[in-house]
């Protein structure tokens, strides 16, 4: 837990120094506000549940959704760019796994109103430093546009839902499948080869270079100089990026950690139109959403966790009438910040020490009645078990100094 | 959200500062788990549903019980004490009014694994200091002990359902129904006289004196020293503080904030037995629960929202041209930890400094090709309305400064 919070500060901070603000949203909706945004489908994968009022409820499967409510409701005449984000925790009815969890938590933020290079390399670069925040080092970023394969397949595939099976296969990197559609179908193999080249289309920014002229590549190209501005100049291209939701417009990206393997990919996010299927009027957005379970997970996997302990000081009473004093020395301790305990257990001299020990308290301070008497206490690391007798009133000090 | 998260990292901050460490659990777990606690009745007050498996699960009404599963399945053989807290969400079924919503925030603690004044005065010092860092003014604390009415009615009323209702009854200070109801059984008026002047024991620690010597009362008595101990000098005494719940066993304290009326207490503890009832061995606990939602309405009572803004400086490019210095510099100024934006809209001069304003950024820097050439930047006082150029090696620097 100190590990995540941390983390989460961090993150935070980075959404903070970006001019986002954070935004609430309640745990559960209707179950409409889901399907409308992800589709039917998503039904099978929730938490729904009607409540007393008979109302068909659901518990979050994400939280883009209800941000999106929120502002259609209750911000839509607030100054453009907004820009919000969240952190939550979401829930998805599927057979739990490594990094796949029932229960799971998302940071995530939006920049409402805005559509252009600039905004979404201001939400990737978010992204970026919000996964740089958490001390994670090995992880990959790769951007892309929808529109390039997007605009290829329905230019090219008249039947729209045949277009829409084309472009979920491509997402799934099922090629084999979208071969034997197109024989089944007749579509020329030449086609194939074009979708195939694009989608396999991966690489620095060089290879933005190769691509054809179109509105869509360009548009990428500006979002490679943007990020450049912003200092982040790692990220790859990666054209095969579609996702089979339909309400994403233009960029797209997602980061990996790849030390995580099959269920590497620890961000998800991009350009998007919501608000007109909630009401509101038609506005573009862009933005992103951090599984903050895989990133803790690829942190551990990075470096194991550090030793943490509780308690700075521990404080024991040598003897029963040395106990009020004890408490109102952890009193002080805490007051001047320092995490402090005392033994609430009446133990022995000896077991209070091996309580100390147990909970990796760094100093122990033993109230006998000999040093009270001269206004001292003794000081034992309980590391090197060196001791010392030091004056009352210097303790806060000296713990503050030596931690 | 800016200031709820100040107040909760505020408490997060005193519970460490004591050695509790923070513990999460599930959203929603078996109903059971809450009507073991709570009794049957909490069932019409819960958030109930049968998932896919067909279990009866439930969102969590409270979080205390989670924490005691969770101490019995996988925490009962760490050493004792243990110090655990939680800030999370919790649901109930009822009717939304103002300090009592659907879905509303508890910030708790348990010390769990030992029975003594010593633990009950450290968990009510941790609960007044939870308080006192949400910068709440003006709270009640009213400690009193459970065991003084209980065995009072428990020894005189044989019928045990009898007594459990008087208990409740007292818990409402419903006392016309105790009267009817010891009229209707020809229960001596005696008893009544004897209960209510308990009950309506209250006042400053001097009340104590007047207490009848036995087991609680003494207990109550060393409480109130040790509360002393903690530097904590102002908790009322309260004997009327009964609480429906029967896993109560001695102390219970609560706090009220007077300003929030007919919904005044943010806080509910004492100490208690629950493991037991989750399958694991008996352990004495003592806890409490804050409500967040409750604190900040009486913040905000107390003392209305501040002015906040989400920005520190807004970059303005002068012409297009001058757009990618300014996304650089925005950048730059977000990495020195300055909360930096930028426009991301190609407004105009104008536009620009009417949406700075909106958004109340404190300063607005421009970034003019002229100034530019020179290495220079115009800084704008938003409130003031000054301007003066400045380099920009220096902008990071004296922005931090000014702030």
């Amino acid at each position: 837990m100190h590990r995540r919070r941390t983390v989460e500060q961090a993150m935070r901070a980075a959404c903070a120094r970006a001019g986002f603000g954070e935004v609430m949203t309640p745990t559960f909706e209707h179950a409409d506000l889901f399907t409308l945004r992800s589709g039917q489908a998503v039904i099978d994968e929730m938490y729904a549940f009607r409540d007393k009022g008979d109302r068909e409820m659901a518990l979050r499967p994400e939280i883009t959704a209800s941000v999106i409510r929120f502002y259609v409701n209750e911000m839509s005449n607030l100054p453009k760019p907004l820009k919000l984000y969240y952190l939550g925790n979401c829930f998805r009815y599927e057979n739990p796994q490594s990094g796949r969890f029932r229960e799971f938590f998302q940071l995530g933020a939006e920049l409402i109103g805005s559509k252009n290079p600039e905004s979404d390399a201001e939400i990737i670069a978010l992204a970026v430093n919000c996964v740089k925040a958490s001390g994670l080092k090995d992880y990959v970023v790769r951007v892309g546009h929808i529109g390039i394969l997007k605009s290829l397949v329905q230019a090219e595939i008249d039947d729209k839902k045949a277009a829409a099976e084309v472009l979920r296969m491509i997402d799934k990197e099922d090629f084999d499948a979208i071969g034997d559609m197109f024989d089944a179908r007749a579509i020329p193999r030449k086609l194939f080869d074009r979708i195939l080249a694009i989608a396999e289309t991966r690489g620095g920014s060089e290879v933005l270079e190769r691509l054809d002229k179109s509105e869509a590549s360009d548009y990428l190209r500006e979002i490679f100089v943007n990020l450049k501005l912003h200092g982040i100049d790692d990220c790859q291209v990666d054209l095969g990026i579609v996702r089979g939701l339909d309400y994403y417009t233009g960029m797209v990206f997602e980061i990996d950690a790849p030390c995580l393997g099959a269920e590497k990919q620890i961000m998800g996010g991009g350009s998007y139109t919501l608000s007109e299927l909630f009401g509101g009027e038609p506005v573009f957005s862009t933005g992103f959403a951090i599984g903050i379970d895989r990133v803790m997970l690829a942190l551990f996997k990075e470096q194991p966790e550090d030793e943490y302990s509780l308690v700075d000081a521990y404080v024991i009473p040598a003897k029963d009438d040395m106990r009020e004093h004890a408490i109102s020395m952890v009193a002080g301790l805490r007051s001047a910040g320092i995490r402090a305990d005392v033994d609430l257990m009446r133990r022995s001299m000896s077991k209070n020490l091996k309580y100390a020990s147990a909970i990796g308290a760094r100093y122990a301070i033993i109230v006998g009645s000999k040093e009270m008497a001269e206004q001292s206490v003794t000081l034992r690391d309980m590391l090197s078990g060196d001791q010392r007798i030091i004056a009352i009133e210097q303790i806060s000090e000296e713990i503050t100094k030596l931690l």
